[in-house]
């Protein structure tokens, strides 16, 4: 017998088939819920090409910050699992939307940008300005403890009124440097106001997964990359992707979903299950990932989520 | 009047003479209690001479792991106080020290610094192998999200046993990636064993200030260039630096003084003030740096000191 908690385990065919006629908008997590590194998993091209046949509505919901929305599409359709632009939120394209929607950036004030080309592409798609990031010369590191470069009257862009960080594997000390400059300088934790010099500075991060799965094993993430800014400034970041609030209400900005008729389904209780819950809608952890069902009994589990299946091929299989 | 808690304000050329008289051994902060950015503060020079005069045991204690301790004797002599190389310990200094002296570091092992030419230095002068710190290769970022340079059988040396890191102006995401693979991969944990493969490794800060006072303002410091490695590792360093044990722990390793008659001197409460009273010996707060009264008296306050003098030049007055 299945140990229970407050979740339900879908253990028949017409509980799992229940489960899809009860929701009209679904938000998958990719990684160990479509495909496990370069693996798609079992059960998961054919559930998609169900859920299509009945009309449903499906959001690819990533905190991966490193790629814009196309070049996630184009993995997603590697896998076999179709899908369009429209329906993938990466972290990079919330953050961009974060500031153009909720924080109404000014078109004429600028973001600095720790980051890679996803994230300057879903600022651009925006309308955003930006400037670091892939430029060459931020990529390098400072000459000893010469830090005139950064001191000079003219060192820092004065309509700069954002820093954006995400992951980042060209993260140089000049740009930990010049991210904590622009926090900490005259003003910054004041109001962003368009067309004025030195007026506020917003922080605002992907993501914070302090690790990053990549096909060749863990590395350091976006929570790794802008620890240093945090710490150095004292000032707490904005953090747009799961599990906070701000990629779940802009989800719900741009898409009039019905929040009782939408599911959020991921393998993580820390990220995916707290951020469905966060935004108000139901849950469904697959046992294809990070967590199992010990993570959900135990006392300390950061969320419990609405349901548990053990993974997409449950769910393929109790569709005709 | 001048307002009090426990501890005693000098205001009496008789108290201040009785404080020097009372104690053989001084350890000096540098800044903020010498010197403020490129000046030396009044009677620091007069002062250092009557001390010597009197057969005083000096020591210069600072947390700045960037220079070794000739660079920064250069700076000492430059302000015109005199002192000699035995007399400087710094973080840098105290970090090769500690891994000889206290973890004993296997001559056939070798660090990964994340640090400059200070650190790299002093781990030379204690004959610590090293890779990393100042090569060019490390101070580059990655190209995209390729991590095969990283991930390849022969990317990571296995004889490196410990991660050394100070401040880093060059730091990249090379450095703090391959110092998270040197802390997270299998075996890490364990002991360090002399001259087999994967065993252990040590993490160990030089200090946790997470700014640099700089001649040219605050810039990101130690503390905000480990963080990174700290949160993706999972793994917490030993911080040598004030206010830390370990420094003060070296220091009565390497100097037979008596702690009855040995004074820590510095303007900060939450680094050199307890630092000073986690070694058991009494402490000197002067009000020319960063801590001031108001400091001491509130009921959060970092440390309390045994004594507090206005600047080195009370001292000065009170000696003929």
């Amino acid at each position: 017998m299945v140990p229970r908690g407050a979740y339900e385990f879908l253990d028949t065919k017409e509980t799992r088939a229940h489960l899809i006629e009860q929701y009209d908008n679904f938000l998958f997590d990719c990684d160990g819920v479509l495909w496990s590194g370069p693996t798609v998993l079992p059960g998961v091209v054919s559930f998609f090409r169900k859920l299509r046949e009945r009309g449903k509505r499906i959001l690819f919901v990533s905190n991966n910050a490193s790629k814009s929305r196309r070049t996630l599409l184009e993995r997603i359709n590697a896998m076999g699992i179709d899908g369009r632009e429209d329906e993938v939120f990466s972290s990079a394209y919330a953050t961009a939307a974060y500031l153009k929607d909720v924080l109404r950036f000014p078109t004429d004030r600028k973001a600095y940008v720790v980051g890679m080309n996803g994230l300057e592409d879903e600022l651009d798609a925006n309308g955003i300005q930006y400037i670091g990031g892939t430029d060459e010369q931020d990529c390098q590191g400072l000459d000893g403890l010469d830090f005139s470069p950064l001191a000079s009257k003219d060192a820092l862009d004065p309509s700069v009124a954002a820093v954006v960080c995400g992951i980042d594997t060209k993260f140089s000390y000049r740009k930990l440097a010049k991210a904590f400059r622009y926090i900490t300088r005259p003003g910054a934790e004041g109001e962003v106001r368009a067309g004025e010099q030195n007026g506020g500075c917003h922080f605002v991060c992907t993501n914070e997964d302090v690790t990053f799965p990549s096909s060749e094993g863990l590395f350091p993430g976006a929570g790794a990359v802008w620890k240093g800014i945090q710490v150095s400034s004292g000032r707490d970041p904005i953090v747009v992707g799961k599990p906070h609030q701000p990629m779940i209400d802009t989800i719900f900005a741009r898409f009039a979903f019905d929040k009782s008729r939408t599911l959020m389904v991921g393998d993580r209780l820390d990220t995916d299950i707290a951020f469905g819950q966060r935004g108000g809608i139901d849950t469904l952890l697959v046992l294809t990932g990070i967590s199992t069902l010990e993570h959900v009994h135990a006392s300390d589990a950061a969320a419990v989520p609405t349901y548990v299946v053990n993974g997409l091929c449950d769910l393929d299989t109790a569709l005709s």
